[in-house]
């Protein structure tokens, strides 16, 4: 995961956490510094992570982080060299304790500090339209093109030969050579992550950002969300049609084409040389292989392995949804 | 209903009424006056209402309208008191009345009456980016947030602490407290209510509002139309995705949590702690009960009762819809 | 196909499109001029089609096209008046030879040519919001409205009586009378179609535009993409709803009505009369016959007859759908 946006608060003493989650604290190492949170296979010496599930036993038994937040019963599954921090709920603490670390990636409050593009340096580097604004910590490459109303807000890179169109929002991304994004997308904002708590919604941080790699297009009016803790990629020469959205944390590969209204849900991984028909829906979570034909009007519930051609809600092979449905 | 914002025209004598539709004046009671229109259940003495189906008898039964319009099979349900208003078409009839009372209600052209919002009184109570429009008729609390080329038109009541996003327009709404309106939606404008009519079609009024309660979340290019005769409502704490449409007179309840691209249909009731997946669609003039789920791009056409999970199209029970599709 | 705003570079020598298309120069003719490209039907003398499947013999057989682009096979299907150029991959090498002659038609960056609207003629004659811009090639009838921030790119024309939202874009569009364009919609941009090859898209020309007939309503937040080599037609008093999608080359029939989150896939031609559900989608070249109703979440991937109410996916006829699913 690329993380160049957003600042990491800590490190911060052991004792800090405890008290941010409200333990009792009768622990040893409360000086200890704790220097980031990452997942258990990410983390290293003097950071923390979490452990929720048993389905990640095999990156618990492994991981190299010093702290890890989890449950009782999966304490035991840590390596000696990494302290349990017992909870609850896993998830909605280790939220706090991003929260803590990235304070700045929770909410997405419009950017009050960008500037009329004509009033920075890009004046002369870029073309563009009427009433642009530009945020702190854009860069923008050569050749490139913004329509009227648009708004770069602050965290974009924008590499060479891109040509974004009006009324586009772009915050906390990264956008390689030759993409073009269409007008009305809104990307980079945060994804649609929280836990439900005492009739309130605890938003997790998403500190992920969206990297959309060269020669892409995004259709008008599609939403492509960042991720929490890894990135929402779109690979090279992937094209998007209209009015797509596309989740926190997903990853798509090159060379893919997804037609119009297509949704994508949180955390799938979707494969290269990938078509989805117009409409289709994949699932959260879920691993569609290179080559897979998912047809328009599809709810993918499931994996689909590489050269599959599918159709159907769920979807399931097309000779056989056809054949059932004739 | 609340309607704080539509002006009624009215009174209007009961000849004036009965000449709008075209109808022949051979009735008593031509100076009455007639104060208001409204549904049969919420019309008082001096009101006029409508009664269109055999389904809303019992309501036809008891109501306290003075007047209603009908058609010849259907007057005998009404009360002596009421004075029945026999039409061939009484939908296209009432909108003819409703417009009357309420001719603001019909078309939604551009509020061309918004003031930047720097030369408004708001330009030191509120955080606002630039190209901010207020219309009339518009009131912000405390420690709001409004993003850059948003629209407020006419008739707009913000509480406190709300975070409005950019390129946002609303109109007719009331938003309470702790509200969160992300980037590109369109919120207030008339639903899709119309009645064909010798290749034209005959545009029914829209007096409700929309009222967005405390603690919501509304996602990116998410569009909410105001209601007709009732209010379109989003409860307490209640999330939508990005990409959302909620068609008039829809009520959705509190801590719902509604993912990216559904749609709700005209008039259908959601009801508290439901979860809808994304792309799934909900027909109009539904009831869906509390703590339901309803599975990704499912198609829901019918009731359902508390505490169910569903899935596919036609929504079914989950599990028996995935036994029948393994 | 009328195509009044896509300037036509040619003639171009036919030895010029050989070379163009990297084609061996034995041919007779090579100083033959070309004037246009055309489809099989529309093409005259002196003007260049593409032929590249079976299915369209019976206009190849009696095309008045002077070349034709198509495959070794399919040559002899040409009449002897027409000059067959030979090729591996006849899409592409039509894209290649309409790029040629077409330019303008491939891609969509932002118009900078755009004014303030106060700084035209239509300052006086158009009842227009803040920051409105306006193209070249724009003509706006009488009585029209144009809200905030909506830019009308170049080439457009509007009739009169016409309503236009804010947040709008348009380009390559004919807006006849009395339409209303709502908040937030993308109208006559360049449709999804291009061809991949070597691992790059090659996107063709659309030289179409869109044409919105009298009466019209376009809900907020809806795309409707102008036509590669035909247009796209909304026809008279039809009626759409928010977040629809309209691909390039539809065309839709007279007061027909299209509830929420529709797509229409590309070529599709929708008839007179048609009811289509929310969230339903047609997949692309079908024909829908007239006063079809198609239940909403349907998917349809087959023609429609006339007079048929069809329901499921893959959409069927109705009873027997509502039978099936009991």
């Amino acid at each position: 995961m690329i993380n160049p946006f957003f600042k990491n608060n800590g490190p911060f003493k052991f004792k800090d956490i405890l008290e941010h989650l409200s333990l009792e604290n009768d622990q040893n190492n409360q000086d200890q510094n704790i220097i980031d949170i990452k997942d258990l296979q990410n983390s290293k010496s003097n950071e923390i992570s979490f452990f929720h599930s048993k389905k990640y036993k095999a990156f618990a038994n492994n991981t190299k982080a010093t702290f890890c937040i989890t449950t009782k019963n999966l304490q035991n599954e840590l390596p000696k060299s990494c302290i349990p921090i017992i909870v609850d709920n896993v998830l909605v603490s280790t939220s706090l304790v991003t929260a803590k670390f990235y304070p700045d990636s929770i909410n997405d409050d419009f950017d009050i500090t960008v500037e009329e593009i004509n009033k920075t340096k890009f004046n002369d580097k870029v073309l563009f339209g009427k009433n642009v604004l530009l945020g702190k910590n854009v860069s923008i490459g050569s050749n490139c093109k913004i329509g009227h109303n648009t708004i770069i807000e602050k965290n974009v890179m924008i590499e060479n030969n891109c040509s974004i169109g009006s009324n586009v929002i772009i915050r906390n991304t990264i956008i390689k050579n030759n993409v073009r994004i269409l007008d009305n997308c809104v990307i980079g904002k945060h994804g649609f992550g929280f836990f439900p708590k005492d009739n309130k919604n605890l938003r997790y941080p998403h500190m992920g950002i969206v990297l959309i790699e060269d020669d892409c297009e995004i259709g008008c009016g599609s939403t492509i969300d960042r991720g929490s803790m890894s990135n929402t990629t779109i690979g090279k020469n992937t094209y998007l049609d209209n009015q797509i959205h596309i989740a926190h944390n997903v990853r798509i590969g090159e060379n893919s084409i997804i037609a119009g209204q297509v949704g994508i849900a949180g955390s799938s991984i979707i494969g290269n040389n990938v078509k989805i028909g117009g409409q289709a829906g994949v699932s959260g979570h879920l691993k569609i292989g290179n080559n897979v034909e998912i047809a328009g009007g599809s709810g993918v519930i499931k994996d689909i392995p590489d050269n599959s051609k599918v159709m159907g809600y769920p979807a399931k092979n097309i000779r056989q949804f056809l054949k059932e449905n004739r």
